[in-house]
């Protein structure tokens, strides 16, 4: 197999990194429908861990089956499936080798309204069930987003000397954000930062709004046309190190899908490196989720700027 | 990405093993040219640790540079390439993701006649260099094998701890065994059968030949017909557990491409998952290496006991 | 290479100190324009983690790039490049060797107004990175300082013991210091006497004001003239052991070239060993930042007291 | 500092390792009157350990001292000093950051006849000493040799791991190999490339006599014209990975200056690196010895092939 | 209290040790007659264990007893009580900071020919005891002298990390070395450098002979007359990196006071550090004993080159 000239050129960013982490970077990149454009389509499944398991899959209850998320990536021709330690244990043995996982190894609840996440696997549960990349959410702005960050960075550093690629969440929350605030784009791009310099390979933030939340970074902004989506994803991208990071974008809000195409398509406009879709899809019939997600796949592949999907 | 039907067969034979265990095997099998077939066709490149630089490359000296290697093996649709640490670590950021790499982790030379070999390297370098599996080589009947097999357990437990796939070259010899005892029948099939009880995923042996070695082997084999090479193979497949592991042949001594076809064409009819061939395909320039590669994996697809390659 | 007479004289500061703490201060001081002078003018890139990614380069956006900075440092002659883990990680392969490097090891953002900072990165990092020092910033006198204070401690101690230098950005606050108070000349001395207390090597702080914070303290000051900084720098060296340990100072809040350069020529006067000198450079176009700081490093080779820059 | 073409050019054969090895790479490469060109002259001395201080140092009782060995180094413009823990302990303060360091951290003495060396110094040591590589001797074909090859290996995982380059001595040597065997051609070829194999970054050989040692490595040197050094020197860079790999050449058994400087033309020819001379060196004056050791490096920066020094 | 300049030159040649060490060297140094003079004499006694008790004290009932050996080193002046952990242990409360003591931290019977050392204590029994030092014995040339290498190499490590300084006694014994061979001037310089290339502070070696032991080292020594001590020991100064490193010499076989007294003027005229004198000493009665070390304090306080004692 020969590496495309896309992703060796997002691999080149990663240079220095121990060959198993460009490895397992490329292997998520070479993988499924858009392998080898440079591009990501990733299903995140921790939704029931998250939001509880009926609000997730009640709607779609063949959902409530592990097996039932690692058939619809494969299906639908993803980058990876990303979720926590009980859901991939239960079909990595059945779909062993099928698609890169990603094991997202801290999780938090809404039994409570701790803005915390707890540690709930670590790099060896990731080898040993096949894992190319490990995940973490931090919460940046939260009170305990310092302990936070220094879990994820041992995490982190774990991960890089056992050759696994890392993925992280930014959700910036807390007291001092309100619910508008978390995606406003200076936060958004905030999150980004963080992640990236507490060393992520891989991205994951909210499509930013149009919002700016904080009151000392407004001059930073002024004079800037932030209203369409394309642009505020270009600053995210600014802020994962002028792209040299991987930077994929969740589907935000449950919305109509015509609105979801067409964010999707800013997405790639702005250059951002991909989409990361969970309850939008495993919440629709399979076949429906499956060519939902072709549909997201067409786009990303499809030329930026271009009359789009 | 599906794991086709005959690669889940032999799968199925590693059940209750680590997943990521499974997925590095399906990942070595679903690679290249004979991906999904169950077949398996890796080039080995440790002669010039084993044999010396002289011996092993001036005939062709442009393989005296690592990157050779991976280029023969990506070019011609290779399973996987193995090689000692130096050599992996001289190509593996330059060809992070482009095939499966197996890291052989104990290595011999040839200045003196000890029959041992040094551990040098580890399952943490396989890791930080994106291997799918780590080697090792077993000399059952050398005066110091039982270390080697203390050593090469400590390995397997390791590897397989992370998700790592463990290939066994299994090559008897000592101060028992005569030249012609070291590739006799009993003596190769007791190599594979140690080598599957050691724990190995994958077993490398050499061709078995009509010699029974062990006089009271000799009974168990009376009144057979040995003088088919097809045969001995199946024979070496029963001594690893009934074909429940896999094994691959090497290409024995250098011999005209005619010889080395029908060879190979007898490990398939025999029930052989493939062949390793190292010193017979990158002594020759490039352009015919890759075409002597080429046929060796058409035999390998081509059915069984039909008209051949 | 000779190391110069008066990097000699600063060295045998940190007698008993591991020669390996010791050469990699020589390697601080012996490098770029300022190299065997004794003085050191570094620069510092974390404010995308500390003040976020828009506020900090939307008005230069070529310096959302991690290589703009490294860039900078090399062609502006500058003595290191001081950073977090990640943006150190994004160019650390590109310009191995090309100039010292310090690893800024804790971090804090503004998303929250906690006065804290996460340890985003360790000892270990900063040897994988070819890091001539590592660096940690104390908050004395906020809630948590004296956790700060033992984190940093182990910090220091790992460090000294791997043979790398430490910077300690000593920035008092907390509830008992209004805005003013935390550039106070007192509480700046205090903070950098606490510094070298826990052991840093290179102490930074801000250029202190003529204001005396504490009362208690306001005796010891009585019946000097405080109104010159070359003044007030000279108390702050006296607090870092009376000149024995480096003292660097930042550029303090933006402001016009001709202040900023008066001011630096305070600090040389005073007696301090340089500037780290962060917004006020890479906010600006790069040639212009370029010649800024080669006028920086102009003011501080030249004679002290003389007729200044 | 720009790191040079030539010297980026031999860093670029080291992609994946962690930039901290690049960096000490680029630091030894940079250092020096050789600096930049990508050739390295090295001072070693191990003699006293290896041989006695009266057979080493009597001839020229000043290098007794440890400082005069530092002091050779800096005056002569070398790249390096490389010597045991003792010998580095007693000057590393004096001389801190005044010249790159090498640990050699195995030692044998002549009071035996043991073919082994003892693991004397570590990583830690080297870190605290300031030094930018740890060097290990190893002695294929000895009898210990596989115990040797081991610790070496556990050295330079360590090494890597904190970001110090590894220099490996290889020397063959054992009961199979007689005197002349040692500097055969075929056998420092097969040293370098088991050197290469464990991960060593610089190794550092004997230049190779014509001798073909091993009967079975006859047949790859047949017809070959191996009666000028440089033909041979260009094989045993073939034997370092293709030259991917630096290699210096020692200065042989003491013989008049005219001999030495035609040897290290012939290795320059040959495409080595560069040299390491220890008691051909410093067993002379201290002026002799710098205005020898620059002369080495003129013949090291001349043009290749040209009309020599 | 001042260090003075006898000790402070001796002090400094261990520039960038732990002032832990220095501050541990100084106390050997300033306590005792010879306080402040830059020589050592010190009580050491292992022979219970080293030759069994009936050899060692019979001849003086009183020595058996522990308590003894403290009330000898203490009356006589000594710089230091050295001996095996059981011995301090019956005397560190009793005598608690009476003087300064050495651990003997290895041990050898005569009970076999074993020409090794036991590892009888460890650092931690040496702070516990209150020593200021831990030694080790070394056999260069014997057939475990790597092994003891090693040993002693992490003893040494160790020490140092917790500020005790280390003494090394230099016994060259071994298959190869004849019994006057292990006192030849070449071997016990070998023996006292390779101490000091292993990191010790302080060396005891025997007085050396005018043998030269190696074949290949007498060119080395060539027209030197070496009939004098006083030459012979300057010589060993020399091999302890030309003096930088602690020699103390031991009595010798047993003799005649005059013998032993003209001994000790040439340990002094050559420039030794002083002496370890044991059985010497101990199997005498109380006062005889006590007047003998006085007038070997008097020797090393006199005069070097003058009429001596």
């Amino acid at each position: 197999m020969r590496i495309s000239e896309a992703v060796q050129r997002v691999l080149n960013n990663y240079g220095g990194e121990r060959p198993g982490v460009k490895a397992n970077l490329a292997r998520l990149l070479m993988h499924g429908r858009t392998g080898g454009s440079g591009k990501l389509v990733i299903l995140p499944v921790d939704q029931g861990f998250e939001h509880g398991p009926g609000r997730s899959f009640s709607v779609n209850p063949a959902a409530y089956d592990p097996h039932y998320h690692f058939e619809l990536a494969i299906e639908a021709g993803l980058s990876a499936l990303a979720a926590p330690l009980g859901l991939l244990t239960a079909g990595a043995d059945r779909f062993a080798g099928a698609l890169p996982l990603i094991l997202k190894a801290n999780n938090a609840d809404n039994l409570s309204d701790d803005r915390d996440q707890a540690v709930t696997a670590g790099v060896r549960d990731a080898l040993q069930l096949g894992c190319s990349a490990i995940g973490y959410t931090i919460y940046p702005g939260c009170d305990r987003q310092y302990e936070m960050f220094e879990e994820v960075r041992e995490g982190i550093a774990e991960a890089r000397d056992h050759g696994l690629a890392v993925v992280v969440w930014a959700y910036p929350r807390g007291r001092h954000l309100g619910k508008d605030d978390e995606t406003a784009l200076d936060v958004v791009a905030y999150g980004a930062q963080i992640a990236a310099q507490l060393g992520a390979h891989i991205i994951k933030v909210k499509p930013p709004s149009a919002v700016i939340a904080q009151a000392e970074a407004r001059p930073a902004y002024e004079g800037m046309d932030l209203s369409g989506l394309a642009t505020r994803v270009r600053h995210v991208m600014q802020a994962a190190f002028a792209g040299r990071r991987i930077v994929v974008f969740s589907g935000g809000p449950a919305k109509d899908v015509t609105a979801l195409y067409d964010e999707i398509a800013a997405i790639r406009d702005g250059g951002g490196h991909g989409s990361i879709v969970g309850r939008n899809s495993f919440q629709r019939p399979f076949g429906e989720a499956r060519d939902m997600l072709g549909r997201i796949i067409d786009i990303h592949l499809s030329q930026a700027g271009g009359q789009g999907p």
